[in-house]
C-alpha cells in the first residue's frame, strides 16, 4: 500500500470499516477531532464527544460501529482508536531516507550492510556486524563490533550499542538509547570493590521499540533480553540479564534491576522500581511509582504502592489511614465513656 | 557591558545597590565566602553568617540593606543572592566560541545559518533548518530537517532535536537532552502493539534550560509546549502533547506522562510522577517524590505524597502513623478496663 | 599476568586458593554453573547449590574452604564470589584497543596523549587536555578544554566531559555520561529566573564507575566530588556541589541534590532521592527508593521509607498499618460493649 493519498473507501476497506456518506473522499492526514481539516481523518470513541465530533472540520470520522453521527463521510469499525492508529501507519509511515552510506561513516572490516540501507552521518558500524535491509540508523550512532541489527529497523541518532549484541527486525531504538553496557555488580574485597564480570550479551527481539535515553545493561554472564513486540518508553533502565517477555509495555522511568522475569503481556506504570530476582507473572498490571522488593513473586492482577499490594487491599488501606484523625476521636470518646463507667461502677476488686 | 573587570561601585550600579568603603576595587570573580579571596565578591544574607562574613578574604560582600558588617567594601541591595547572580551573569558570561562552522559538520541544503554562529565538530544541520544569529551549536549535536533554533542558543555536545521541531531564543539545551522522539502511545491489536500515531511537534519557547539527559517527546497530533523561561533540571521526562507554562521549574528526574498541563509559575520538585491529563494550576507547589494520579486537578497550593494531599494533610495523617504505636497501647488499656467493668457489673441482659 | 590460558593451579594461587583434583586443567573462561562447559571455571557459595553445582559441566569449580563437593577439579577458597571476580578480572580484562587516534578524531591545541591511548572516530579533545597512558576514548566520546583524564581510563562512546573537569585513573565512564553540566540552581527576580552561577568543576577520583547516562553536575562556586573506588549505576543524578566519598555504591536512578554530602563506605539503592544539604554519615544503608529530606543527618544504620526511618522502625509501623481494619474491628467491639455496660449501668451523674 505505497501510495499515500486514499479514498475514505480504501482506508475503510484497510481496516475492515462501513463507510458511511461520501467514500470518494480524499485522505491525506489523520488528525486530532479539534484541529482537523480538509482532507483529514479523525476518529471518536466515546458518546460524550459526539457533539464535539459532529462540528469537527474533518473530511472523515471513524466511529464506533453503533455510532450515529451523520456525518458527510464516516467509517465505522469495532474499534476506532485502533482503526485510527491502522490509517496513521499507512497515511503517515517513518520517515524514508533514501538508501545511503554517509561518507564520514566508519564502516568496519567484514561489516555487512544490506540492501537499500540508510547510514547517516558520524556513524560507525564495528568490524563483522550486519545491518540488515532497509534499516535507517541515523547521524551519530555507534554500533559495536560483532553486533547484528535485523531489517527495517530504525536506530535514532546517538544511541550506541555495544559489541556482540543483537537486535532484531523492525526494531526502533530512539535517540541516546545504549543497549549493552556494563550491567551493576560488585563483589567487596579488602580494597575496595571488584567488578563482578559483565561479559554477557543483550538480545533484542523484533518489533521492540525503546523510548529516548533507556538502557539496557548487558547479562553479567548470560544474556538480557527484550522480548517480541515489548515497547518502553523514555530513561527506563534494565539491569543485567532480565527477561522481559513478549508485549509487554513499561512506562517511563521505571528501573529494573539484574535477574528480573517479567512474563508476556505484563502493563508496567511508570518510576516503578524493581529488586533482584524478581517474578512478574503474565498478566500482571503494576501501577505507577510501585516498589517490588527483591524475590517476590507478583501473580496476575493489579498491583500498587511500596511494597506492592493487590490494589483493592492499597486503597482499602488508604482509606484506613485517611480514617486515622476519626480512629483518635473515637478513642477518645470510649475514653472518656469508660472513665464515667469507671466513676459509677463501685471498685468492686475482689 | 563588556569589559569583565569592573569596580565594586560600577557592580552596584548595575544591581541598584549602595557601596560603603571602597567601591574603587576591582572584581573579577564570584566566589562563596569561605573560598573568595582578593579581587572576589561574595554575599551574605542571613544573619546566622554574618559572623562568617566578616572573616571572608573576599574584596567586597553584597550584604543585606539592613546589614551593618563594616567590610573594607560591601554592597547593599535589597536582595543579596539576586544581585550575587546578576553580578555573576556579568563576571562570568556563558563562554563566548568565536564564530566558526567546523570543517567536518554537515550542513544540509537551504539550512540558513545566522552571524557569529558557532558550529563544532560532528554537528549536522538538517535540510531547510535555521540557527538564529550568535547561536553555539556544540560538538556532536543533530538537528534535524526543518528545525528553527533561535538566536544566542547553546546546544551542548550529543543534545539530538528531531525534524520540524522549533526551538526559542536564548534556550539552553544541555547535554545528551533529545527534542521529539516519538511519544509513548499504543493501541492494543489482536497481533499485539500498534503505534498511536507520533506525527506532532515540539516548540520550546524563549529562555528555557533543559538539563542533561532530559527529553522531550514530540506531541502525538499537536505539539508539546515548555514556556518561556521554564527551567528543567537533569533526567526530566516531558510526554508528548504536555503543556509546560512560563517560569515554571522542575526538578530532576520527573516524569510527566501524556497531555499534562502545568500553568505558569509552577515548582515541581524531582521524582515526582504525573499521570496523563493532569492540569496543575498557577502557583501550585509539588514536593518531591509525590505522586499525581490521572486526570487530577492540583490547586494552588503546597501538596505532597503519593497519592498528593495538602502538605499540611500529609504532616496531620504521617503524624497519626507514627502515633500507631501508641493507638495500640490505647486500645489494650481500654479493653482491660472495660474486661474489669463487665466484670464488676451484673450481667442484667434482659 | 598477561596470558590468557591458565590452570586451575595457576587461577588457584592468584586468589590464595587450595587446589583439589586435577589442577593442571586449562582455563579459559568464566561461566555460571548451568552454562559453564570444557574450559571454563565456575562458583559455587551456599550449600543449597551444591547440588546443582555438582552436575555443572565446568572444567573447574570454586568452592567454600570447608565445602566438600568432590568435584573433579575444584579451588577452595574463603569467598567463593570474590574470587570467582578476581579471576575473571584476569580471564576477561576489559578489551584492549590497539593504539590509536583516528583520522576522524579532533585533537586541540596543546592537547597532551600519553603513550599506548585509542581515540576512536569522531572524538573531541578540548585545547589544553591530558589523556593518561593507556586510556581509551571511544566514538563519539566529547573532552572539554582544559580536561584531564588518568591513565587506564575507559570512557564509553557519546560521553561527555565539559570544560575543566578531571578524571582520575581507572576511572569506566559508561555511554551517555555527562560530567560537568551546569547546577540547577536559579534565583528569582522580578522579570524571571536568574541562574545562580555554575562555574565550578567536577572531580572524578580513581577507580570510579558511572553507569549510562548518569549526570554528574559541575559545583556552583566549589567542586562536585566522587571519591576513589565509588560506583554509580545507570542513570544517577548528582547535583552540584555534592561530596560523594570513597568506595560508595549508588544503584540506578538515584538523584542527589545539591550540595549533599555521603561519606564513605555508604550504600544506597535505586530510585531513592535525596534533598540538598544533607550528610550521610559513613556506614549508613539507604534502601531503595526511600526519600531523605533536606538538611537530614543520616547517621550509620539501615534507613527506608519516605521520609527515611530506621528499617525497623519502617516495618513496624508497615505492621501497624496493616493491622488498621483489624484496629476498626477492635474499636467496633469495644464501642458495642461499652454501650451494653452503659445501658446496665444505672447514669449515676451527680
Amino acid at each position: 500500500m505505497p501510495s499515500k493519498d486514499l479514498t475514505a473507501s480504501e482506508l475503510a476497506a484497510h481496516v475492515g470499516g462501513r463507510v458511511t456518506g461520501d467514500g470518494s473522499v480524499v485522505i491525506t492526514r489523520v488528525a486530532s477531532l479539534d484541529s482537523a481539516g480538509e482532507g483529514d481523518i479523525s476518529y471518536v470513541e466515546e458518546q460524550k464527544f459526539f457533539e464535539a465530533a459532529r462540528s469537527s472540520r474533518a473530511s472523515c470520522l471513524i466511529v464506533p460501529e453503533s455510532a450515529a453521527l451523520d456525518f458527510a463521510c464516516q467509517v465505522q469499525v469495532r474499534n476506532p482508536k485502533l482503526a485510527f492508529a491502522l490509517i496513521a501507519e499507512i497515511l503517515h509511515p517513518p520517515k524514508q531516507r533514501a538508501p545511503e552510506i554517509h561518507s564520514s561513516a566508519v564502516i568496519g572490516a567484514d561489516a555487512k550492510i544490506g540492501r537499500d540501507v540508510f547510514i547517516g552521518a558520524f556513524v560507525c558500524v564495528g568490524e563483522n556486524s550486519t545491518v540488515g535491509d532497509r534499516t535507517q540508523i541515523r547521524a551519530g550512532a555507534k554500533i559495536g563490533d560483532n553486533v547484528s541489527v535485523g531489517t527495517d529497523c530504525v536506530i535514532h541518532p546517538n544511541v550506541f550499542i555495544e559489541d556482540g549484541m543483537t537486535i532484531g527486525n523492525r526494531v526502533i531504538l530512539h535517540a541516546g538509547v545504549v543497549i549493552g553496557a556494563d550491567g551493576f555488580g560488585y563483589v567487596r574485597g579488602d580494597m575496595g570493590h571488584h567488578k563482578f564480570p559483565q561479559i554477557g550479551t543483550v538480545v533484542i527481539e523484533d518489533d521492540v521499540e525503546l523510548g529516548a535515553n533507556t538502557t539496557v545493561d548487558r547479562g553479567a554472564l548470560g544474556r538480557t533480553r527484550i522480548g517480541k513486540g515489548t515497547k518502553l518508553d523514555n530513561m527506563v533502565h534494565v539491569g543485567h540479564n532480565c527477561d522481559i517477555g513478549e508485549r509487554v509495555v513499561i512506562a517511563a522511568q521505571t528501573g529494573i534491576s539484574g535477574s528480573v522475569t517479567i512474563e508476556d503481556d505484563c502493563i508496567i506504570g511508570g518510576q516503578v522500581g524493581f529488586g533482584d530476582h524478581i517474578l512478574v507473572q503474565s498478566g500482571a498490571v503494576i501501577g505507577s511509582k510501585a516498589g517490588v522488593l527483591p524475590g517476590k513473586i507478583v501473580r496476575p492482577g493489579v498491583w500498587w504502592g511500596i511494597p506492592i499490594q493487590p490494589l483493592d487491599e492499597y486503597k482499602r488501606l488508604n482509606a484506613h489511614i485517611s480514617r486515622l484523625p476519626h480512629v483518635r476521636e473515637q478513642i477518645k470518646d470510649l475514653s472518656e465513656r469508660i472513665k464515667i463507667l469507671e466513676r459509677q461502677v463501685p471498685n468492686g476488686d475482689e
